[in-house]
């Protein structure tokens, strides 16, 4: 955990960042090709020509291609390319991917790797073990990484004890620039990349904080108390790491101080470790809205099935619940049997009018734009934009029934969509506001109880107005 | 476009960013009570008021007030607290909100909050202006300004050229760290925040980068070239600014160099301005999937309704196929009115699992981690999902059939059932892949297709197993 390059030459040649032509395309995603050199070398057991196929990537590019080949090369690879498994590729390898390749390694081999990561690459390197094997690692550190990585584990997860760094640079209050930069100079152990110091108290509490751009901008005499910026955004360490995100967005921070119960700083997060959780949090709204629970094309097979199985059961009871109103105007049918080929239409452009209302509801509630000061609003808002969309689609739809069955029929299935329409346009922001309100996540359920909203009210509207209107009598 | 503060002093005070105790709720919301204040001040024209209840407010938080007021309100707020509508209040609001507001001033008193801001945030105040409107402000700025604010507008949208700020720190590569240091402390019209210094030769193209946290803890007699990092991630000023957002992700970039086509620095990103990119990338997806286009809650309602009604009637379109199929079974129904109570479960079903696959099938593409490379292993993957989703879904609704109806039709639906799951499976990754490969969006149409096969096939299927397997004969 110590940084050994300027701990030896005190002059940094960090690793290359360099655009790689002949691997990666356009989109810079590692070409077909080159995956297929590189499958066809471990086939041939030809490490060396691995090795050399591999060397000239960067660290992301090399994640990437763990990620892209068959899991059972993946052992072969790392095998392969020892050398090159520096902490930037392990930190950049997907989850289940690197948990995959830990669980394949020797404990002291992984011990190896871990001492050479900053905390938070280090605990995420070990958190998703299991215990045991967790422990088996913990027991090949050297103790006073042990006694950190550990204290890391206590905090629960996916809080910003989980992911803040121990390393940061805080210095008493009484320094000058010139002090500072003499200190920093000086120091064998500092981190390797940081953006701002921390200036603390004799309890090492937060008095404010420098970016470095001031610092390099000021006379040497100047006092740090006159060139810190007192208020700073100070994250608690049990902070859960969807909101440490909208943090770091809201107030573009780059760096922040972690602080534990008693206002001590004990970490910090950098925005390089935050972008990865923003966009997380973000995209993960789409794939639990349609119940594809993590959705991450790398989760093992019988994980991906649990999460998907339990939305398709809860889905085949909303059904159900659909079939029920249908079978009820079952003698209707039988009569009509234009409204078993109609009925479908009604409900499906329902379904996807709350699908619409429901996503845009979501993302406001994520966002923190969607409160209760403007709940109200922005309902109102939804109903006229439903309104608008169901007598245009009512319109279409009851033009061409009318030519095509009846006028009355046309009339029917017009007022029946733009019903539905308005319903769904009340149960996608209705549904997951209530959701949000009780505290659960408004992504992960509300899209079944809007589906059977919609499903429901089409049919029993559709039918419902059928029967009523005496066109099956 | 200059730093008055560091001007001034040489010592910055940047705005305070305290946490607002009793205007924030726990999760960093305005909270209600304080809207309602702020609210009652404004119909109460008590301008004092209003201004002392906003004045403790963070930018940020200043931006959210004004999203969360009543649109008729915002331009009485703005009056009221003008002093305080500074550049960073001005860049966190909603471009809708913005744009609405911008409209409503003067043209110099846009000019006059022009000035004060950095290139990027300048641009992106007036970019989306009407050219009558955006002509008016730039006359208004100082000749200087008005150039670089015009050639940024000259690059497309949303790209690199529109993004970036002019504002950096380039120098020759014959300095050493203190020559560095000496120019930073001298130079007047630096920018106020920056992390890292680029070395350019002679053309101005970049030879290598130093981070500030380098240069600080090097000696004075340090050569910038023996610090610097050669190979750098740059940034072409047409690039799409998605493909921006991917290229910070995955190489964990702080800042980074923007080249023009002949290769010379012409400005440079940095990652608090990059971060919206990334959420708003990785949320739109959930939008676009679902037909809600922008789904901006602050978008005027004819442009919500124009963007969600094609998507109804796209739907339209595709329920009318599932209709004309179901319509060709309609003496089948007319026989066996069970199958008219059943069918809609066979196709929601389906429905539910094509969005699961689509969902996560999307995301991948996006985060460029489904490739040419992998794409059929990944299908192969979905398959088996789905076949054992298929098998739990079709054994339960199965069951229930033949116990209420007949075994038979419970063997038919149960059959429907795994045919439309895996069916869903295959359109569920083939048709965003069909779409990225065409250089499409898949997150924008595939929806409509997926939705189109799942209902189509789901009644066919089972419509068609049902009159083949004799139940309506």
């Amino acid at each position: 955990m110590a940084d050994t390059e300027l701990d030896e030459a005190k002059v940094p040649f960090p690793a290359s960042e360099a655009e790689e032509g002949e691997q990666l395309d356009e989109e810079n995603r590692l070409k077909p090709e080159f995956i297929d050199a590189v499958r066809e070398s471990l086939e041939e057991g030809d490490e060396g020509r691995t090795y050399d196929l591999v060397e000239p990537l960067h660290p992301a590019d090399i994640a990437d291609l763990f990620e892209l080949l068959e899991p059972d090369r993946r052992g072969e690879l790392a095998a392969a390319i020892t050398d090159l498994m520096s902490g930037e590729v392990i930190s950049e390898l997907n989850d289940y991917v690197r948990d995959h390749m830990i669980e394949a390694l020797p404990a002291a081999a992984v011990a190896v790797i871990a001492e050479q990561l900053e905390t938070d690459d280090a605990v995420q390197l070990i958190e998703d073990l299991d215990p045991k094997d967790q422990r088996a690692i913990l027991d090949e550190l050297d103790p006073e990484n042990r006694a950190v990585i550990e204290s890391a584990l206590s905090y629960p997860e996916e809080t910003a004890g989980r992911l803040m760094q121990r390393e940061l640079i805080a210095v008493p209050e009484h320094l000058t620039v010139g002090d500072l930069i003499d200190y920093m100079r000086e120091q064998d152990d500092l981190p390797t990349d940081f953006w701002e110091v921390f200036i603390v108290d004799h309890r090492h509490r937060p008095l404010g904080t420098c970016r470095l751009s001031w610092i390099l901008r000021c006379p040497r005499h100047i006092a740090l108390t006159d060139v810190m910026q007192r208020d700073q955004t100070l994250i608690p360490v049990i902070m859960d790491q969807e909101e440490v995100a909208l943090r770091f967005q809201k107030y573009a921070l780059i760096s922040a101080a972690v602080v534990d119960e008693n206002g001590r700083l004990v970490g910090q997060l950098t925005v390089d470790d935050i972008v990865h959780i923003i966009s997380e949090e973000a995209g993960e709204d789409a794939l639990l809205m349609s119940g594809a629970g993590e959705g991450d094309i790398n989760e093992p097979i019988r994980d991906a099935y649990s999460a998907r199985v339990r939305w398709l059961v809860a889905n085949l009871g909303t059904a159900l619940v659909a079939s029920l109103i249908i079978a009820a105007f079952g003698a209707a049918i039988e009569k009509l049997v234009a409204l078993a080929v109609l009925m479908p239409i009604v409900a499906s452009i329902g379904g996807n009018a709350g699908t619409q209302t429901m996503a845009v509801s979501v993302r406001a509630l994520a966002t923190n734009q969607l409160t209760r000061s403007n709940t109200r609003r922005i309902l109102w808002r939804e109903m006229r934009v439903a309104l608008l969309n169901g007598v245009t689609v009512a319109t279409l739809i009851g033009l061409a029934t009318a030519v095509i069955f009846s006028p009355l029929l046309g009339i029917v299935i017009a007022s029946a969509v733009i019903i539905n329409i308005c319903t769904a346009g009340l149960a996608g922001v209705a549904v997951p506001v209530l959701f949000d309100r009780m505290g659960q996540d408004p992504a992960v359920a509300s899209s079944v109880f809007v589906t059977m909203i919609t499903d429901s009210m089409g049919f029993f509207a559709f039918l419902g107005l059928a029967v009523a209107s005496g066109l099956t009598g």
